[in-house]
């Protein structure tokens, strides 16, 4: 029970809360992160995450399971593994909020990225305002969690044509929201997701572009904006980058806009 | 530059954006974590870090230094150490989003918690809803960042009764703009944060709730809603939890509200 307060009255009722559960990710039995996340679609957190982070290296992924141990049974559901037979190289832990390759500042964090992805070789689709404000409107019919919380984050996939929404997937966290529908498009064999769009619901870091660029989506849209570290490795991936995508307008960050267009 | 869309125009112009840099945090020279956050306030990150992470013991601060090295200047500036002259044990580096601490499990990571702190043993202060909106006006003032990018979080140190903010902190992440806040009491001699409210920008999650008890604030505000993980935790430790502060109205999740009242 919670007490709502406002215009002068106070009202006790019941109230719906976004779970969030610790779960640890291994690949090949090795620990390699623990993330606070909703749980629902786990296997694709994890196979998202090994494939974002680029620790899969090429690596085919032949199966995830949970694997759980210990005496306490609501653990079960907390760990779970990517196998790749050993076929991934052995993963470091992954430390705080940044990946083991970053670098110390944000320009060697982004040739470290340069150095394990190639800039996408298809231009970024064209930028059609009514198709975004289109799969934002449709993605949001489709956060049941969102419905029932009214706080929890989002990621869609979607057609930049015409802003038909393929998929969603919500959690605490929206680089987790991202990695699931990034480990169902690969659990599926739909990657790279070349000509692709993918949403947001918050702000584009440079975490979100990563994911982005290392999925092979085309263009990255967020409902809030990006940071000036996302910009730069959005162009620098030839990946198109869409900020403040609200109502009936948008930001267009990447590719930059050319004078007399 | 930019191209602004809306209305059926496009606007090409310059634009303001967030800055997001990864730094290192050490303490008495070991490294614990590197987080990605918007520069500025680099001390009170890395000590308020520290402390809500439950690494100084009760140890105290004897100094904080930057102390990069390597070829490149901009690195320079993106390594803090926290000194206790050895008095903090070794730390653990941190692994992805959750503490070392942290249990396997939503409940464990609460029992690590209720290990390291105490519950609060002051009430949670009445909640004023006109001194909170007010709280959260008057946070919204002193936030140049949001002025010029429309896209960052903050920190507010408040008076939960009158509303009067003393200190406003912003950051890419929400929890790097708790921790500066945090840090910037611990230098002052201003911790714990007894009867003092604290208000952030976002989401409420059990990190969050976390570095609240841990610096000892009374009251803890959201704009947006808390995890029920972070409710449970709230009502362990004692402290007061609003979420949905928006506009003229806002829930109560903690203490939990007792019929009749």
């Amino acid at each position: 029970m919670i007490a709502r307060l406002g215009e002068g009255a106070v009202r006790i009722s019941p109230d719906r809360l976004v779970v969030e559960e610790p779960m640890e990710i291994r690949l090949d039995d090795h620990l390699v992160t623990t993330t606070m996340r909703t749980p629902g679609n786990d296997y694709e957190l994890a196979v998202g995450f090994c494939l974002t982070e680029g620790l899969l290296e090429g690596a085919a992924v032949h199966g995830v399971r949970y694997c759980g141990t210990g005496p306490a049974a609501e653990t079960e559901f907390n760990v779970v593994s990517v196998s790749t037979d050993g076929r991934a190289p052995q993963p470091e832990p992954r430390l705080g909020t940044t990946t083991s390759s970053c670098g110390l500042c944000g320009s060697a964090s982004l040739e470290a990225l340069r150095k394990r992805l190639e800039p996408l070789t298809t231009a970024p689709p064209a930028v059609e305002l009514a198709a975004l404000t289109r799969a934002a409107t449709e993605a949001r019919r489709q956060q049941p969690l969102f419905d029932e919380t009214g706080s929890i984050h989002a990621a869609a996939v979607f057609d930049p044509a015409t802003g038909d929404v393929m998929m969603v997937r919500e959690d605490i966290g929206r680089h987790n929201a991202v990695d699931k529908v990034i480990g169902r498009l690969l659990l599926d064999g739909q990657l790279p997701a070349t000509g692709r769009g993918l949403l947001v619901s918050g702000r584009v870091s440079f975490e979100i572009v990563q994911k982005a660029w290392a999925a092979g989506f085309g263009l990255l849209a967020g409902v809030s904006g990006p940071s000036a570290l996302a910009v730069d490795t959005a162009r620098a991936a030839n990946l198109g980058l869409v900020g403040f995508l609200r109502g009936r307008s948008a930001n267009v960050y990447a590719p930059p806009p050319t004078l007399g267009q």
